[in-house]
Protein backbone atom coordinates (compact mmCIF):
# COMPACT_ATOMS: atom_id res chain seq x y z
CA UNK A 1 0.00 0.00 0.00
CA UNK A 2 1.17 3.32 -0.74
CA UNK A 3 0.98 6.30 1.40
CA UNK A 4 -0.75 9.34 -0.70
CA UNK A 5 1.71 11.70 -1.41
CA UNK A 6 1.76 15.53 0.05
CA UNK A 7 1.28 17.89 -2.60
CA UNK A 8 4.44 19.89 -2.89
CA UNK A 9 3.07 23.39 -1.50
CA UNK A 10 1.61 21.58 0.90
CA UNK A 11 4.86 20.70 2.36
CA UNK A 12 6.99 23.86 1.80
CA UNK A 13 4.28 25.54 3.36
CA UNK A 14 3.97 23.01 6.63
CA UNK A 15 7.89 23.86 6.87
CA UNK A 16 7.50 27.85 6.77
CA UNK A 17 4.53 27.27 9.49
CA UNK A 18 6.94 25.46 11.66
CA UNK A 19 9.84 27.04 11.39
CA UNK A 20 7.86 30.50 11.59
CA UNK A 21 6.14 28.57 15.01
CA UNK A 22 9.77 28.35 16.40
CA UNK A 23 10.67 31.86 15.59
CA UNK A 24 7.47 33.29 17.11
CA UNK A 25 8.22 31.86 20.39
CA UNK A 26 11.69 32.24 20.57
CA UNK A 27 12.14 35.94 19.53
CA UNK A 28 8.47 37.07 19.40
CA UNK A 29 6.19 38.65 16.96
CA UNK A 30 8.23 41.86 16.53
CA UNK A 31 11.59 40.41 16.44
CA UNK A 32 11.23 37.53 14.80
CA UNK A 33 13.29 37.57 11.07
CA UNK A 34 11.74 36.06 7.92
CA UNK A 35 15.58 35.19 7.00
CA UNK A 36 15.89 32.99 10.20
CA UNK A 37 12.51 31.66 9.37
CA UNK A 38 13.59 30.73 5.80
CA UNK A 39 16.94 29.53 5.90
CA UNK A 40 15.69 27.11 9.18
CA UNK A 41 12.99 25.81 6.61
CA UNK A 42 15.25 25.76 3.96
CA UNK A 43 13.30 27.49 1.51
CA UNK A 44 14.10 30.64 -0.68
CA UNK A 45 12.44 33.85 0.35
CA UNK A 46 10.31 33.75 -3.04
CA UNK A 47 8.74 30.36 -2.23
CA UNK A 48 7.87 32.37 1.28
CA UNK A 49 6.22 35.24 -0.36
CA UNK A 50 4.01 32.64 -2.35
CA UNK A 51 1.94 31.25 0.63
CA UNK A 52 2.57 34.55 3.04
CA UNK A 53 2.54 37.77 1.67
CA UNK A 54 3.57 39.88 5.25
CA UNK A 55 4.58 38.62 8.60
CA UNK A 56 1.46 39.56 10.07
CA UNK A 57 0.13 36.78 7.58
CA UNK A 58 2.19 34.19 9.07
CA UNK A 59 1.65 34.96 12.51
CA UNK A 60 -2.28 34.95 11.92
CA UNK A 61 -1.95 31.57 10.12
CA UNK A 62 -0.37 30.30 13.55
CA UNK A 63 -3.58 32.31 15.55
CA UNK A 64 -5.55 30.14 13.82
CA UNK A 65 -3.93 26.48 14.10
CA UNK A 66 -4.46 27.33 17.70
CA UNK A 67 -7.76 28.50 18.10
CA UNK A 68 -9.01 25.46 15.77
CA UNK A 69 -7.29 23.18 17.91
CA UNK A 70 -8.89 24.87 20.78
CA UNK A 71 -12.26 24.86 19.66
CA UNK A 72 -12.22 21.51 18.66
CA UNK A 73 -11.02 20.44 21.87
CA UNK A 74 -14.07 21.93 23.37
CA UNK A 75 -16.03 20.87 20.60
CA UNK A 76 -15.14 17.26 21.11
CA UNK A 77 -16.73 17.44 24.98
CA UNK A 78 -20.05 15.66 24.84
CA UNK A 79 -22.89 18.55 25.18
CA UNK A 80 -25.40 16.23 26.11
CA UNK A 81 -23.79 13.90 28.09
CA UNK A 82 -24.82 15.17 31.82
CA UNK A 83 -21.47 15.57 32.94
CA UNK A 84 -21.35 19.16 32.48
CA UNK A 85 -18.67 19.67 35.50
CA UNK A 86 -16.42 16.81 34.46
CA UNK A 87 -16.49 17.64 30.97
CA UNK A 88 -15.21 21.04 31.49
CA UNK A 89 -12.26 20.02 34.08
CA UNK A 90 -11.64 17.57 31.28
CA UNK A 91 -11.24 20.26 28.48
CA UNK A 92 -9.26 22.65 30.54
CA UNK A 93 -6.58 20.19 30.69
CA UNK A 94 -6.79 18.82 27.32
CA UNK A 95 -6.69 22.67 25.89
CA UNK A 96 -3.42 23.00 28.40
CA UNK A 97 -2.61 19.80 26.62
CA UNK A 98 -2.69 21.33 23.34
CA UNK A 99 -0.71 24.39 24.08
CA UNK A 100 2.21 22.58 25.94
CA UNK A 101 2.78 19.81 23.41
CA UNK A 102 2.30 21.55 20.00
CA UNK A 103 4.57 24.03 18.97
CA UNK A 104 2.62 26.04 16.20
CA UNK A 105 -0.38 25.90 18.86
CA UNK A 106 1.84 27.51 21.47
CA UNK A 107 3.74 30.15 19.20
CA UNK A 108 -0.13 30.93 18.08
CA UNK A 109 -1.11 31.08 21.61
CA UNK A 110 1.40 33.81 21.87
CA UNK A 111 0.76 35.48 18.62
CA UNK A 112 -2.95 35.55 19.66
CA UNK A 113 -1.77 37.83 22.64
CA UNK A 114 0.54 40.03 20.27
CA UNK A 115 -1.29 40.24 16.91
CA UNK A 116 -4.56 38.69 17.68
CA UNK A 117 -6.46 42.06 19.91
CA UNK A 118 -6.44 43.66 15.60
CA UNK A 119 -9.56 42.97 14.18
CA UNK A 120 -11.47 41.55 17.27
CA UNK A 121 -9.42 37.97 16.36
CA UNK A 122 -8.55 37.44 20.40
CA UNK A 123 -12.02 38.56 21.71
CA UNK A 124 -14.05 36.50 19.23
CA UNK A 125 -12.11 33.61 20.35
CA UNK A 126 -12.77 34.32 24.17
CA UNK A 127 -16.26 35.18 23.57
CA UNK A 128 -16.33 31.52 21.57
CA UNK A 129 -14.90 29.73 24.44
CA UNK A 130 -17.70 31.13 26.70
CA UNK A 131 -20.64 30.73 25.06
CA UNK A 132 -19.69 26.71 25.19
CA UNK A 133 -18.49 26.87 28.57
CA UNK A 134 -21.40 28.37 29.63
CA UNK A 135 -23.75 25.42 27.84
CA UNK A 136 -21.52 22.84 30.00
CA UNK A 137 -22.41 24.89 33.01
CA UNK A 138 -26.07 25.01 32.31
CA UNK A 139 -25.87 21.34 31.64
CA UNK A 140 -24.54 21.05 35.50
CA UNK A 141 -27.23 23.09 37.34
CA UNK A 142 -29.87 20.90 35.27
CA UNK A 143 -27.94 17.68 36.72
CA UNK A 144 -27.81 19.21 40.61
CA UNK A 145 -23.93 19.20 40.37
CA UNK A 146 -24.13 23.39 40.86
CA UNK A 147 -25.79 25.26 42.68
CA UNK A 148 -24.73 29.02 43.73
CA UNK A 149 -26.08 32.44 43.76
CA UNK A 150 -23.69 33.47 41.06
CA UNK A 151 -24.85 33.31 37.48
CA UNK A 152 -23.42 30.79 35.59
CA UNK A 153 -22.38 33.06 32.56
CA UNK A 154 -20.12 35.50 35.26
CA UNK A 155 -18.55 31.45 36.01
CA UNK A 156 -18.31 31.29 32.52
CA UNK A 157 -16.57 34.29 31.86
CA UNK A 158 -14.58 34.61 35.21
CA UNK A 159 -13.02 30.67 33.95
CA UNK A 160 -12.03 32.30 30.78
CA UNK A 161 -10.32 35.25 31.92
CA UNK A 162 -8.52 32.72 33.80
CA UNK A 163 -7.69 30.52 30.98
CA UNK A 164 -6.21 33.85 29.04
CA UNK A 165 -4.26 34.32 32.11
CA UNK A 166 -2.87 30.67 31.53
CA UNK A 167 -2.54 30.85 27.86
CA UNK A 168 -0.23 34.51 28.23
CA UNK A 169 1.77 31.88 30.67
CA UNK A 170 1.70 29.16 28.25
CA UNK A 171 2.97 31.07 25.64
CA UNK A 172 6.15 31.87 27.23
CA UNK A 173 9.05 29.66 27.77
CA UNK A 174 9.22 25.76 29.98
CA UNK A 175 9.98 27.44 33.14
CA UNK A 176 6.84 29.51 32.98
CA UNK A 177 4.54 26.58 31.88
CA UNK A 178 5.28 24.63 35.09
CA UNK A 179 2.36 26.41 37.33
CA UNK A 180 0.27 26.26 34.60
CA UNK A 181 -1.42 22.52 35.67
CA UNK A 182 -1.48 23.43 39.54
CA UNK A 183 -2.79 27.25 39.09
CA UNK A 184 -5.92 25.59 36.95
CA UNK A 185 -6.03 22.62 40.16
CA UNK A 186 -6.47 26.32 42.12
CA UNK A 187 -8.96 27.79 39.96
CA UNK A 188 -11.21 24.38 40.32
CA UNK A 189 -10.74 23.95 44.42
CA UNK A 190 -11.66 27.50 44.13
CA UNK A 191 -14.78 27.32 41.97
CA UNK A 192 -16.06 23.45 43.67
CA UNK A 193 -16.05 24.67 47.18
CA UNK A 194 -18.23 27.79 45.60
CA UNK A 195 -20.46 25.95 43.21
CA UNK A 196 -20.66 22.67 44.34
CA UNK A 197 -23.59 21.24 46.67
CA UNK A 198 -21.29 19.87 50.01
CA UNK A 199 -22.65 16.25 49.69
CA UNK A 200 -21.20 15.92 45.83
CA UNK A 201 -18.07 17.95 46.62
CA UNK A 202 -15.76 15.16 47.41
CA UNK A 203 -16.46 13.31 43.91
CA UNK A 204 -15.42 16.51 42.20
CA UNK A 205 -12.13 16.96 44.42
CA UNK A 206 -11.04 13.54 43.84
CA UNK A 207 -12.18 13.57 39.76
CA UNK A 208 -9.41 16.62 40.21
CA UNK A 209 -6.50 15.18 41.67
CA UNK A 210 -6.83 12.37 39.33
CA UNK A 211 -6.83 14.41 36.66
CA UNK A 212 -4.34 16.95 37.95
CA UNK A 213 -2.15 13.99 38.67
CA UNK A 214 -2.48 12.73 35.00
CA UNK A 215 -1.99 16.18 33.49
CA UNK A 216 1.56 16.83 35.97
CA UNK A 217 2.67 13.07 34.79
CA UNK A 218 2.28 13.81 30.87
CA UNK A 219 3.53 17.41 30.86
CA UNK A 220 6.96 15.83 33.12
CA UNK A 221 7.25 12.90 30.73
CA UNK B 1 3.92 81.85 45.87
CA UNK B 2 5.22 80.76 42.69
CA UNK B 3 5.09 77.02 40.79
CA UNK B 4 8.86 75.44 40.73
CA UNK B 5 8.98 75.36 36.81
CA UNK B 6 9.60 72.02 35.50
CA UNK B 7 12.65 72.15 33.18
CA UNK B 8 12.15 71.77 29.59
CA UNK B 9 13.55 68.51 28.93
CA UNK B 10 11.34 66.77 31.23
CA UNK B 11 8.10 68.81 29.54
CA UNK B 12 9.03 67.27 26.56
CA UNK B 13 10.02 64.03 27.85
CA UNK B 14 6.72 63.89 29.18
CA UNK B 15 4.81 64.90 25.75
CA UNK B 16 6.64 62.36 23.87
CA UNK B 17 5.46 59.66 26.28
CA UNK B 18 1.99 60.18 26.73
CA UNK B 19 1.97 60.59 22.85
CA UNK B 20 3.41 57.18 22.85
CA UNK B 21 0.83 56.28 25.07
CA UNK B 22 -1.74 56.82 23.13
CA UNK B 23 -0.18 55.42 20.07
CA UNK B 24 0.39 52.08 21.63
CA UNK B 25 -2.98 51.62 23.18
CA UNK B 26 -4.56 52.22 19.46
CA UNK B 27 -2.45 50.53 16.80
CA UNK B 28 -0.40 47.76 19.14
CA UNK B 29 3.72 47.84 19.42
CA UNK B 30 4.60 47.00 15.75
CA UNK B 31 2.14 48.90 14.18
CA UNK B 32 2.41 52.15 16.41
CA UNK B 33 4.33 54.85 14.11
CA UNK B 34 7.34 57.57 15.84
CA UNK B 35 6.81 59.62 12.99
CA UNK B 36 2.81 60.07 14.25
CA UNK B 37 3.89 60.09 17.94
CA UNK B 38 6.31 62.95 17.20
CA UNK B 39 3.33 64.99 15.13
CA UNK B 40 1.12 64.81 18.07
CA UNK B 41 4.30 65.67 20.45
CA UNK B 42 4.96 68.52 18.71
CA UNK B 43 8.55 67.86 18.73
CA UNK B 44 11.12 66.75 16.03
CA UNK B 45 12.34 63.30 15.77
CA UNK B 46 15.21 64.88 17.01
CA UNK B 47 14.24 65.63 20.10
CA UNK B 48 12.64 62.27 20.28
CA UNK B 49 15.61 60.73 19.74
CA UNK B 50 17.27 62.67 22.84
CA UNK B 51 15.17 61.09 24.71
CA UNK B 52 14.44 57.85 23.50
CA UNK B 53 16.79 56.42 21.02
CA UNK B 54 13.99 53.42 19.90
CA UNK B 55 10.51 52.66 19.93
CA UNK B 56 11.31 49.52 22.19
CA UNK B 57 12.87 52.42 24.80
CA UNK B 58 9.29 54.16 24.73
CA UNK B 59 7.51 50.92 25.23
CA UNK B 60 9.88 50.06 28.29
CA UNK B 61 9.46 53.55 29.76
CA UNK B 62 5.24 52.84 30.03
CA UNK B 63 6.29 49.21 31.53
CA UNK B 64 8.30 50.81 33.96
CA UNK B 65 5.39 53.02 34.73
CA UNK B 66 3.14 50.55 34.65
CA UNK B 67 4.42 48.47 36.99
CA UNK B 68 5.40 51.27 39.40
CA UNK B 69 2.01 52.05 39.76
CA UNK B 70 0.43 49.06 40.28
CA UNK B 71 3.39 47.63 42.86
CA UNK B 72 2.99 51.64 44.25
CA UNK B 73 -0.51 50.66 44.94
CA UNK B 74 0.14 47.06 46.68
CA UNK B 75 2.78 48.68 48.43
CA UNK B 76 -0.27 51.32 50.36
CA UNK B 77 -1.71 48.55 51.68
CA UNK B 78 -0.80 48.14 55.12
CA UNK B 79 0.47 44.82 55.60
CA UNK B 80 0.37 45.28 58.99
CA UNK B 81 -3.16 46.14 60.05
CA UNK B 82 -4.39 42.43 60.32
CA UNK B 83 -6.86 43.23 57.40
CA UNK B 84 -5.59 40.63 54.87
CA UNK B 85 -8.39 39.75 52.65
CA UNK B 86 -9.97 43.57 52.91
CA UNK B 87 -6.68 44.85 52.04
CA UNK B 88 -6.31 42.00 49.40
CA UNK B 89 -9.72 43.23 47.80
CA UNK B 90 -8.98 46.86 48.27
CA UNK B 91 -6.08 46.56 46.16
CA UNK B 92 -7.70 44.76 43.07
CA UNK B 93 -9.70 47.03 42.70
CA UNK B 94 -7.32 49.76 43.21
CA UNK B 95 -5.25 48.31 40.98
CA UNK B 96 -8.02 48.10 38.36
CA UNK B 97 -8.96 51.51 38.47
CA UNK B 98 -4.86 52.94 37.81
CA UNK B 99 -5.09 50.42 34.27
CA UNK B 100 -8.76 51.85 33.65
CA UNK B 101 -8.22 55.89 34.50
CA UNK B 102 -4.10 56.17 33.70
CA UNK B 103 -3.59 56.19 29.71
CA UNK B 104 0.39 55.72 29.92
CA UNK B 105 -0.12 52.76 32.71
CA UNK B 106 -2.73 50.96 30.38
CA UNK B 107 -0.34 51.20 27.77
CA UNK B 108 2.44 50.02 30.17
CA UNK B 109 0.19 47.36 30.38
CA UNK B 110 -0.36 46.03 26.77
CA UNK B 111 3.43 46.74 26.12
CA UNK B 112 3.97 44.41 29.49
CA UNK B 113 2.42 41.59 27.31
CA UNK B 114 3.71 42.57 24.44
CA UNK B 115 7.43 43.53 24.71
CA UNK B 116 7.47 42.96 28.42
CA UNK B 117 7.88 39.06 27.90
CA UNK B 118 11.57 39.74 27.06
CA UNK B 119 14.15 40.19 29.57
CA UNK B 120 11.94 38.54 32.14
CA UNK B 121 9.87 42.09 33.22
CA UNK B 122 6.88 40.52 32.94
CA UNK B 123 7.60 37.17 34.89
CA UNK B 124 9.46 39.12 37.64
CA UNK B 125 6.86 41.67 38.19
CA UNK B 126 4.16 38.99 38.52
CA UNK B 127 6.34 37.11 40.74
CA UNK B 128 6.80 40.70 43.08
CA UNK B 129 2.63 40.68 42.95
CA UNK B 130 2.51 37.42 44.11
CA UNK B 131 5.06 38.15 47.08
CA UNK B 132 2.76 40.54 48.40
CA UNK B 133 -0.30 38.58 47.94
CA UNK B 134 1.38 35.85 49.73
CA UNK B 135 2.13 37.83 52.96
CA UNK B 136 -1.83 39.54 53.08
CA UNK B 137 -3.24 36.18 52.93
CA UNK B 138 -1.01 34.68 55.43
CA UNK B 139 -2.14 37.67 57.69
CA UNK B 140 -5.44 36.53 56.50
CA UNK B 141 -4.44 32.87 58.03
CA UNK B 142 -3.35 34.23 60.95
CA UNK B 143 -6.27 36.39 61.80
CA UNK B 144 -8.16 33.46 61.10
CA UNK B 145 -10.61 34.80 58.59
CA UNK B 146 -9.04 32.12 55.94
CA UNK B 147 -9.18 28.61 56.72
CA UNK B 148 -8.33 26.33 54.22
CA UNK B 149 -6.48 23.11 52.99
CA UNK B 150 -5.35 25.09 49.63
CA UNK B 151 -2.01 26.42 49.87
CA UNK B 152 -1.51 30.13 50.10
CA UNK B 153 1.50 30.28 48.21
CA UNK B 154 -1.26 28.91 45.13
CA UNK B 155 -3.84 30.83 45.70
CA UNK B 156 -1.66 34.06 45.51
CA UNK B 157 -0.33 32.60 41.79
CA UNK B 158 -4.02 31.61 40.91
CA UNK B 159 -4.80 35.67 42.09
CA UNK B 160 -2.12 36.76 40.01
CA UNK B 161 -3.02 34.62 36.74
CA UNK B 162 -6.47 35.88 37.24
CA UNK B 163 -4.76 39.63 37.14
CA UNK B 164 -2.74 38.71 34.31
CA UNK B 165 -5.88 38.13 32.37
CA UNK B 166 -7.67 40.89 33.14
CA UNK B 167 -4.30 42.98 32.12
CA UNK B 168 -4.84 41.58 29.29
CA UNK B 169 -8.78 42.10 28.85
CA UNK B 170 -7.89 45.75 30.31
CA UNK B 171 -5.15 46.53 27.89
CA UNK B 172 -8.21 46.74 25.42
CA UNK B 173 -10.88 48.84 24.37
CA UNK B 174 -12.96 50.26 26.82
CA UNK B 175 -15.53 47.80 25.85
CA UNK B 176 -13.38 45.11 26.57
CA UNK B 177 -12.68 46.72 29.83
CA UNK B 178 -16.66 46.34 30.45
CA UNK B 179 -16.48 42.77 32.18
CA UNK B 180 -13.40 43.99 34.53
CA UNK B 181 -14.90 44.52 37.83
CA UNK B 182 -17.43 41.64 37.00
CA UNK B 183 -14.92 39.26 36.46
CA UNK B 184 -12.51 40.50 39.51
CA UNK B 185 -15.97 40.52 41.66
CA UNK B 186 -16.49 36.84 40.91
CA UNK B 187 -13.17 35.69 41.44
CA UNK B 188 -13.68 36.98 45.57
CA UNK B 189 -17.15 35.82 45.11
CA UNK B 190 -15.38 32.09 44.38
CA UNK B 191 -12.28 32.45 46.98
CA UNK B 192 -14.06 33.83 49.32
CA UNK B 193 -16.55 30.59 49.53
CA UNK B 194 -13.71 28.61 48.93
CA UNK B 195 -11.57 30.11 51.86
CA UNK B 196 -13.78 31.68 54.41
CA UNK B 197 -15.26 29.95 57.56
CA UNK B 198 -18.90 30.03 57.02
CA UNK B 199 -19.29 33.01 60.50
CA UNK B 200 -17.27 34.99 58.82
CA UNK B 201 -18.40 34.96 55.01
CA UNK B 202 -21.46 36.94 55.47
CA UNK B 203 -19.55 40.22 56.40
CA UNK B 204 -17.07 39.46 53.26
CA UNK B 205 -19.21 39.52 50.77
CA UNK B 206 -21.00 42.17 52.23
CA UNK B 207 -17.43 44.07 51.88
CA UNK B 208 -17.05 42.50 47.78
CA UNK B 209 -20.67 43.84 46.98
CA UNK B 210 -19.86 47.50 48.47
CA UNK B 211 -16.77 47.83 47.01
CA UNK B 212 -17.88 46.56 43.71
CA UNK B 213 -21.02 48.87 43.64
CA UNK B 214 -18.20 51.42 44.33
CA UNK B 215 -15.49 50.47 41.41
CA UNK B 216 -18.70 50.36 38.95
CA UNK B 217 -19.53 53.51 39.83
CA UNK B 218 -15.84 54.95 39.27
CA UNK B 219 -15.53 53.50 35.68
CA UNK B 220 -18.86 54.32 34.79
CA UNK B 221 -18.32 58.09 35.69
Amino acid sequence: MEMAKEPRAEVTRRAIINSAATSFIHDGYSSASLNEMCARAGVTKGAMYFHFSTKEDLARALVAVYSDKILSTLGAMPEQSGLGIESLIDWTFAASKVIATDTRAKAGARMMQEIGRRNGVSDSFMADIAKHVETHLDQAVASGDVQSEISMDLVAQNLVMQLRGLQEEAAGDAQAFKGFVQALNVWWQLALAALVPVSRRSYFYEFLRRRTDRAQAEFAG
